[in-house]
Formats: C-alpha cells, sequence, structure tokens
C-alpha cells in the first residue's frame, strides 16, 4: 500500500452526455492528482459507512481537499439491512445541514449498498448533484459502479425505490481490496465470474486459470478482473442504458438471488452469496430447459465452490420461492423472468413454467 | 359539465425523446377517447387526494378501464403538509402490494402537491415507470404539470428532494376548475399572472383585459390562459430541462415566496399565494435596483389584487426570511439567487446586497 499511486486500466463508459471513465489502479483513493477531474465544487459529502470510513474516509477527504472548500463526510450504519429511507434521509440531513447546494458534488466511498444509497442520495437531491464512485469492495468495482443503478430497498422488495443515474467518475483502487474480509472477497468474485456465462467464456477459462492468484489478490490479477468486468458491463449498458432489453442479462442469477435475500431477510446472506448460489439454480433451470449440458453446469458450480461461495440455496420451500421471484422488477404481468444462459456466453430472458421451476428448486435447495 | 368532450387547444412540448403533448378541454378526462395514446400496461394506478378523489376518482377509473386490466386509486391526505416521504410511501406501499410491474401507468389526479409526489414515486418506482399528469387545478394546469419537476419536501427545505421526470401525456380538462374554491382559484391565478412579467407583455395586457372572464371562470378564456402559459413553460423548458440557467426565470417569485412558506409552516399560505405576494417583493428589489419603474410594480400588483391574491408578505423578520432564502435550491455557495425583471417581459437571475433586501422586506410585508 507504500507503493506509488499508479493507474493501471482507463475503462471509458460511453453514454453520450453521460460518458465517464473509470480508472482502476494502486493507491489512486488518497492522492490529489486522481481527482483533478473531479467536478469543482464549494462542498463536497463524501457517504461512508461505519467499516469503511475509518479505514479510508479521511485519507480520500485529505485528497480532494483541493476540489472544495469544505469537505463533510456522512458515515452510515454498515450493512444491507440498513439500504431504506431513513438511512438514505441521514445523507439528506447532512446536506441541508450543511447548506450543500446544487453543485456539490457527492461521493461514495464503500460497498454496493453506499454506492446505491449515496447515488440515489444524489439523484434526489435537489433534483440531481455530481456524484462519484469510489467503489471499495470487488463486488462493487466490478458492478454496482458501473452502469448508474441507484436506490434503496422496500420491506416488500429490493431495489424497488430508485433511479438509473451516472456518475462522473468512478476510481477503483486495488488496494481497498487487501482489507476486505474473506467472505466479502468471495461475495465480489460471484459477480465476476457472472460475466463468463453470460458474455465472454474466453474470461471464464482466464478466470479458471487465475483463480489461485485471485483468491490471493494479486493486484496484476485483480486489475485485469476489474477491467474485463467493466469493459463487459460497459458495453451492455452503453447498448441499453435504462434496461429496456439486454441489459436484463446482467441479471443473472439475480431473480433466484434476490428471493434468497428477502426470504432469509437482508444481510443474512451478502449479496454475491445469494447472487453466486441464484447463478447455479438458473443453470439448471437453463439445463432443464435443453439449453447447456450438465457437465458445463458443473463447471461453472465448481469454480463457484473455488470461490468460497454456497452453492445451495437456503430451505424456503418452493411456494415462498415463488412468491418472491413474481414481485421482482424483471416480473410482467406476474410472469416471472428469468436469465438464462442459451449457450455458453450467451444469455436470454424469459419465462418458465412453475413446475420446472419447482424441479430446480427441489434440486438446488436444502429441503424444506 | 354535460357538454360533449372537447379538444380546445393542444400544445406539444419538444423534449427530445422525452417529448409529450399537453391537450387542453372539456369532458376529456371521462372520456376514454382522451387515452387512447396513453402507455398500454395491465396495471394503471391513479394516484389522488381525499379532496379530488371522491369529485373525480372514478369517472377516471371508468375512462382508462380500456387500457389497464387493473385500476387501482390510491387516496393521499390533502395539503402541502403532506408532501413528505411518509406520504409518498403510500404510494409505494400500493404499487408493491398490487405487485405493480414496471409497465405499470401512473396517473396524477389532483393539483400540484398530487403531481409532484405521483411523478415522483413514478420516477422511483423500479427506478421509473410511466406516468400521466392529470392536473385538475389552475395552478397544476399552467405550472407544475409541465417541464417534469417532481418531488417531495424536507423539514429542511421545500421540494429539496426529487427528480426531472417527464410525464408520457398531461390532460388539462377544464371542468375541473370549476369545481376549485376560490382560494386555490386565485392561487392558480398568480401562476398565470407570472408569465407576463417574465416573458410575455402581450400576455399581461391580455389578462389584465380578461380579468373579470378568467375569475368567472369563463371556458374560453381559461382554455386560452392555460394554452399560452403552457407553450411559455414549454419554450423555456425545450432551452434548459434540467434547469441549468435560463429555466431558473420560471421561478420568478419563488425565493420569497417558498420562504413566506416555509417561515409560516407548508400549509398556511396557498403556494400560488406565497408566489405572488414574493412577486411583489421580487419586483420591489428589481426597482430598487433600477431595472423597472414604480408604476409598473403598481400595475403588476394591482393585477394581483384583482386575482384575489394577498400582497402584503407576513412578519417573518428580515432575518428570518434572509435565512430562510439561504437555503433556496437556486442559492450557490451561501449567495441567494433573485429572479428579477430586468424590463417588463424579460427576467434574470442574479444576487442582491442584503441591506437592499432587507428594505425590500420593510417595505413589502407586515412589520415584526
Amino acid at each position: 500500500m507504500a507503493a506509488a499511486p499508479s493507474v493501471l486500466h482507463q475503462v471509458p463508459i460511453a453514454l453520450g452526455d453521460r460518458s465517464y471513465p473509470i480508472v482502476i489502479g494502486c493507491g489512486l483513493l488518497g492522492d490529489a492528482a486522481t481527482w483533478a477531474d473531479a467536478p469543482p465544487a464549494t462542498q463536497g459529502v463524501v457517504v461512508t459507512n461505519t467499516t469503511v470510513g475509518p479505514l479510508y474516509a479521511r485519507r480520500l477527504q485529505g485528497a480532494i481537499a483541493s476540489r472544495h472548500r469544505d469537505v463533510h463526510v456522512v458515515v452510515l450504519p454498515d450493512g444491507e439491512a440498513h439500504k431504506h429511507w431513513e438511512t438514505l434521509n441521514l445523507v439528506f440531513d447532512a446536506l441541508l445541514g450543511h447548506g450543500c447546494d446544487r453543485k456539490t458534488v457527492i461521493y461514495a466511498l464503500g460497498g454496493g449498498v453506499v454506492g446505491d444509497m449515496a447515488g440515489f442520495a444524489a439523484a434526489c437531491y435537489m433534483r440531481g448533484v455530481p456524484f462519484v464512485q469510489v467503489p471499495t469492495t470487488l463486488l462493487a468495482q466490478v458492478d454496482s459502479s458501473v452502469g448508474g443503478k441507484t436506490g434503496i430497498n422496500h420491506p416488500l422488495g429490493k431495489n424497488m425505490i430508485g433511479a438509473f443515474y451516472q456518475p462522473r467518475l468512478v476510481v477503483c483502487d486495488l488496494d481497498t481490496l487487501q482489507t476486505l474480509p474473506a467472505r466479502e472477497f468471495s461475495a465480489g468474485m460471484a459477480e465476476v465470474i457472472k460475466y463468463g456465462p453470460i458474455a465472454d467464456t474466453a474470461f471464464l477459462d482466464w478466470i479458471e486459470e487465475n483463480m489461485a492468484s485471485l483468491t490471493r489478490r494479486d493486484t496484476a490479477a485483480l486489475a485485469h478482473a476489474v477491467k474485463r468486468c467493466c469493459e463487459i458491463k460497459a458495453d451492455v449498458v452503453g447498448q441499453d442504458e435504462r434496461e429496456s432489453g439486454l441489459r436484463a442479462i446482467l441479471n443473472f442469477g439475480h431473480t433466484f438471488g434476490h428471493a434468497i435475500e428477502a426470504g432469509l431477510g437482508y444481510g443474512e446472506w451478502l449479496h454475491g452469496e445469494a447472487v453466486g448460489c441464484g447463478m447455479v439454480m438458473a443453470m439448471h433451470l437453463s439445463q432443464r430447459l435443453g439449453y447447456v449440458d450438465g457437465a458445463w453446469v458443473q463447471r461453472v458450480t465448481a469454480l463457484l465452490q473455488r470461490a468460497g461461495l454456497p452453492t445451495v440455496g437456503p430451505a424456503l420451500g418452493p411456494d415462498r420461492y415463488l412468491e418472491l421471484m413474481r414481485v421482482d422488477k424483471k416480473a410482467e404481468a406476474g410472469e416471472i423472468r428469468f436469465v438464462l444462459i442459451e449457450r455458453p456466453g450467451a444469455a436470454i430472458v424469459r419465462g418458465a413454467p412453475d413446475d420446472l421451476v419447482r424441479q430446480v428448486i427441489a434440486d438446488c435447495c436444502r429441503p424444506s
């Protein structure tokens, strides 16, 4: 962590007048040069949580001090269980309490939950203020920091209230991944592996070959993984920013995964853990529909296991799974829409007969 | 109200792929033909309030039944005092409780408060569902239904949390203005008159000549007033959708007006009443800065009085006025930005010395 700051990759996200760069490297967060292109404003507000804040907030605060006369830090409680309106309102209270104007820049310093909440706060405060993502978890670096999805949960569903709102800049400082607990790292690996089945079999091969380097958090391996994931996601989001079609493939594993999260109560399983297990279930459904063979499903399942992820679903019972999946955002007129693997490297979105889904739940989950 | 449905004017709002029409006429709300171009969806949700709902919700529900298999009605408490998160959440509870998907169309049936909340709910539900405005007050027809501003209040400031989100269609049924209480009608007239000083002296002349017809709610006069206001607002919003510059002139009277509303507690004065009085104060400030003469200020003030509006501000005291105006969204780095009349028919946005503002407050408000 004492090495000189270095930018290893830069991924441009092309979305017209909402385009922005993702900068990937080491020692970036505390380096003033990293922030030279951040929007200028009198006030900057760092939104973080009780876990990440003590590690990095002061360093970031110092590095952006040249861009803003005042830098405030808002520390939220940590975890998916707090991703709701009351926590979001702490950000609004701070912004208004400090008299922040509509040019104020909000920096999201933390994982996916912090990014989703800080981004939604930025989207809504005075109908929109500039927003910078500083993702500190693997999951956030490869997934939630790209594509502009922001939001909060509602007791009846995950991410039900939110906005599409693009950041001006994303800085992925790989050093922050060194302090990530093993379970969080594994959860992030689920979203890394996700890009293989839906879009890039060569990347899936690369992950298999480099799993050892990744799990020991080798910087070069991490840099490549983060870059490739961001590239794939940028390509998909660039074609369908507001998820009217193609973009939905990025939700591979998320239909079953959201049901796991909601069914157990948010925070019981990490989001990435639920998505990894959801991918196994979605692959089994793809197999039952004749798209992929069992050997390939086993190969990807084994890779998820090597990444330290659970691959057997909790015992919610098929009725509860189905009930929870019917309120998924992809559902239309009550029909559940699944992201399925049509062939390795290519995904489609479609419905499936309830009885097939029940069989998959019986195959992939603990008995209820 | 028994006359055949008729469209009197149609105003196109040109905002690229977010363009939409404003349809102005009589008997429109309950006529299925009005809704032929509303987005198709399994579910439609009418958001209204306890005052407007009993008058028109069933009629609208029947007319849109051909567009949606299910039409639900959500009735919110009436008034600016309820324009906050807890009320907004009633809409989310209903949407999720009915299992509404991301194609669900939300209809805002009511005044500005209903429009702002239903629009913000539409902007946020599943990160955005289609939205139709059915404004039933004069103020909403000439102002809040055009331009896509949605949002809620925060205890520390009005409209501080919101989004720019365009409707797919706006239907102004002039019949609904016949049931409007006199005080609400006057409040709407403040926003009608507003367009004269900032953009169109000929329209100001027309209002003076037709004030009697307007106050007896003559349909032809109302139709012209609504059309001309929508045209002017459409022209301004088309040039600056997200209020980075020109659009701010539409906030003429709103800087002082918001201070009046917040200082007295939301709902004590109607929004239009506060804006009308705020226009008087902004004109006095324009006069003190040498832009307009006293005779012209008196002329517009007399017109506001003829419309039944208060033109003397409440006794909040200059310190409180200034404090409240510093949290206005137009303020930058603590400097209050006023919309001033540079010459009749042309507005500018700029700061003003505190002592001048204090003199204006002394001139225009009850002694504190």
